[in-house]
């Protein structure tokens, strides 16, 4: 089963960051973390690394009929969506298939809704670029 | 497949997140990110909610590891760790099985190295109270 689909768009990094995170906006979703691994590693490792961010998107209605179904479910929040310069004027975005990652929970609740969240960020990964 | 494993602590929430934290970094792991579910209810839904923290813990080390034997896997990153408020005077703790979660891959050299994840997890949580 696969996790992840994804694109790659000839903008730069920065760009397609501020499309993917008015797009997730577009849809419900909201950006409640982000993980710069470029800096990360910097500072952790002192290993140098292309750009590549990790957002954490959350759509809090969906969020919360979501843990009234499975209260433990905060382990496989938020939603992450990827960010990777690939390093020749392309910047790839990486979205998760959430039925694929939420059928660990064996709970057909979580099922119907994980293929609500999957439209809908189906519908913001069409709308970038 | 179980997804996490759990246990409930004498002890008031704020004090269970401290020592969370501190164990994970006596393992090797930061916390890179948190989402505070009381507030984002409240400043979303206005719904009021029991105390829900999640924890995004990451392991700098492996986690470089795991990008260049998987480079998508920043989809499942970091290991999120759960503090519920029990509202009876007790915290619950939940934490990843990054196995489980990480079998999705089926990539054999990640499925090493969240054996790793877990043993490391496994400590801090035995550490905590």
């Amino acid at each position: 089963m696969n996790y992840h689909y994804s694109k790659n768009i000839k903008q730069d990094f920065d760009k397609v960051e501020k499309k993917v995170v008015e797009s997730l906006a577009e849809v419900g979703f909201g950006v409640l973390t982000e993980i710069n691994i470029q800096n990360a590693f910097k500072d952790k490792l002192n290993i140098k690394y292309k750009k590549y961010k990790i957002l954490g998107a959350c759509h809090p209605k969906l969020a919360h009929q979501a843990l009234e179904d499975e209260p433990m479910i905060g382990i496989l929040m938020p939603c992450n969506i990827l960010i990777i310069d690939n390093e020749n004027g392309s910047t790839k975005i990486v979205f998760p298939y959430a039925h694929s990652l939420l059928d660990i929970t064996k709970n057909d609740s979580i099922n119907d809704l994980s293929n609500e969240v999957d439209e809908l960020l189906k519908n913001a990964f069409e709308k970038i670029f």
